[in-house]
């Protein structure tokens, strides 16, 4: 494959016309979607409509006439059609971590007061989770006395349906991202709900590095919590709201512990005593940011406008296509350079990225990449775990990754690897890397 | 007093010039700045610049380029100006209701593991809090087997110390708003401070009407924790991140519940184990809100812009003039319509707004008013309780509240009641007013 082949197949993708909705700057090639998504071309002039007309000019009566009050619904009810749930059955608000909260301490109840899982104290998760959800995992097991069980990934995505099985009867609840956010592997949320409900275990999906990259049917595979993050494959902007979407039939089972105003059923009658909402509303817990949330609803329209084009799907084949044409590229144009593909190269197993690791070097190359304006990032291994090394993430996102720019992120590569440039000093410094 | 009054005490107004600092609608006089503040004339370039620029060109790379990462505790430091907190004390974070979570939950803890105050299980807040702070504290205190006891405002006020300390001998935590937000009420945070510490009783502080509109002393009184809201007194905008601080000597004694990875040690190492931050940092859980908290950074640089016009202190002289010329035109003007000033007149005890009552027709003379282009808000009376009738509500905000805004205020509801036009049906429709 060569630069042609590939602006031969920009040429022929029916997805290309998509990433003009969005704002990327000159000379960057930008492979960090799964990071942070790029800016969508109507955020801006929505901020300014938000803060000078909704906020400016009308100040406190746009929480009616705006419909602000509205807009943690209105917003879930679009993301809703990107995870394969109802209308009013998702809601936006906090953030990842604050809603995980929420909906752990909801299943354990659950799970407590059903006889036939009352005396089970396990929560099971994978070491590799991202940190995040463990530690807000670790925090609410120990104050419930649970136990956080973490075990390696490979248990969890099992064979068959025996490994995950063979671990759930002591489980209450199972705590899971379905695109780790290492490796790019994709967990199977149909088997794997279905082994855990069999076994009587409830769900909780985390969905950061998968919604709004891959096909999602929460209702459909029976899944009984998920969460996830706005500000990845969502484009809604850095540290853009979270949402939260409980099964319809436990929704009102409980009240989560966060019963702040917003999830009151009656806010506005000021009353001192809590009554949550019915239904997902309850979820919602401080008064919303209404500004960060409108920025988000640009980034999710963009998903929506795929819709024309395929949709999920469509973007799901792409974004397949996008990442197996990297490995092959890097096997290729880097053979010999010590890189391993760390991303399962079986389609129904990859999410949108590709994790190159490499014995050393992994931080200096991806930061001499971005020198030369391929935006990947760099995540470290796990301290002493010999099955996580450092990885070099590469993620792509089918809206506005183009063929020629990962040819183009895989020549860079070459280049930066015949050149030895890596091993400049200049790249060795290590500053945050979100 | 008449108009020209009001207009001259404006002209010797030294704070007037920071009415500047605002864009407010032409014909509008905005008295609910206690619920909404105003737009800074900064927050739209601001929000331009970290949509276009740190967001759209930036990417990813503006976490360390434009310090986004350190942006909570930048924001916090300014906020600690306003609250007599030290720098590195206060941290952006969440919304009020997660933050009270947060420090309440922490403050349980502290006061279980205390063997002199083990043996209490009584939170302490008073009938008339803001409704979330008590759904909040309800939910809590049922998860953790204490008891929420809510007693009435002039309880918690009292007359010397007796009031507070009669009720404090089998509490653990004291829950007070420091300015009511139905009737303006102010209490004295240094004798009940010292009173509950006397009792051995921790204090959190709710800081949502007052934080930005009067001098604060949260070390000097010495507070346990506080919270407060971005979007009221500090001009961050609808849903604006909110702030905490706990007392040095107490933020390292417990981890808060939502041990998010931005509390953590050091995030970026990515351990499966959570490691507090030291210090405020770890009331910090998911990922910042990066856009929202730039604009609410504007409207708090509004109020430390008023540093070289005399500061906080300034600000509440101007304040309290204001609601006491508000209370006395009142007086003059609409005297005989029935009207009912529930705000205290005494200084010590007012925050910076005026609330009115009426037997009927508040929500609909409110409604009337806002015709008329003057934005104050209506407070229902809480169903039942006879010292909680319904309110009128009328915000000052010094930074941009007028004399002759009050005056005009006042000359329209003298026209609303001579007219008798708040009669007519269609000020009798309610929707969501927040």
């Amino acid at each position: 494959m060569n630069r042609s082949d590939a602006e031969a197949l920009d040429a022929a993708d029916p997805l290309a016309p998509l990433s003009g909705l969005f704002d990327l700057p000159d000379g960057v090639i930008y492979l960090d979607g799964n990071s942070l998504g790029a800016l969508p071309r109507s955020a801006a002039r929505r901020a300014r409509e938000v803060i000078a007309e909704e906020w400016g000019s009308g100040l406190i009566r746009s929480w009616n006439t705006a419909d602000w009050i509205t807009l943690p619904h209105r917003v879930g009810d679009k993301i809703a059609r990107l995870i394969g749930a109802g209308a009013g059955e998702v809601v936006v608000a906090d953030s990842t971590s604050v809603n995980l909260y929420k909906v752990l301490a909801t299943a354990l109840g659950i799970a407590a007061a059903d006889p036939s899982t009352a005396g089970r104290r396990v929560v099971l998760s994978e070491r590799s989770n991202f940190p995040t959800d463990l530690y807000i995992a670790q925090g609410l097991c120990a104050e419930r006395g649970f136990e956080l069980r973490l075990i390696d990934p490979e248990e969890v995505a099992g064979r068959g349906d025996e490994a995950v099985v063979d671990v759930l009867d002591e489980v209450a609840v199972l705590l899971v991202t379905q695109v780790n956010y290492r490796t790019g592997r994709l967990l199977d949320m149909a088997r794997i709900t279905a082994a855990a409900r069999d076994a009587g275990v409830l769900t909780i999906w985390d969905l950061c590095h998968s919604a709004g990259a891959l096909p999602i049917d929460l209702r459909g595979v029976g899944a009984d919590f998920a969460i996830g993050c706005g500000y990845k494959f969502l484009n809604g902007g850095p540290g853009a709201p979270a949402f939260v979407w409980v099964r319809p039939d436990l929704v009102d089972r409980a009240a989560q512990p966060l019963s702040g105003w917003m999830g009151h059923a009656a806010p506005f009658e000021m009353s001192p005593a809590y009554r949550p909402a019915a239904g997902i509303g309850r979820y919602a817990s401080g008064t919303p940011g209404i500004i960060a949330m409108s920025i988000l609803e640009c980034g999710v329209d963009t998903l929506l406008a795929a819709e024309e084009y395929g949709g999920v799907p469509a973007l799901r084949a792409k974004s397949l296509a996008l990442t197996r044409i990297f490995a092959d590229l890097v096997g290729e144009r880097v053979a010999g350079a010590g890189f391993t593909v760390e991303s399962p190269m079986d389609d129904a197993l990859r999410g949108s990225q590709l994790s190159l690791s490499r014995a050393e070097g992994a931080f200096e190359i991806v930061a001499a990449l971005i020198e030369r304006g391929v935006i990947g990032d760099f995540r470290a291994g796990e301290p002493g775990v010999a099955a996580s090394p450092d990885i070099l993430r590469f993620g792509v996102t089918p809206l506005y990754t183009s063929y020629r720019d990962v040819w183009d992120a895989v020549d860079r590569l070459a280049e930066v690897m015949a050149s030895g440039e890596w091993r400049e000093p200049r790249f060795a410094a290590r500053g945050a890397v979100t």
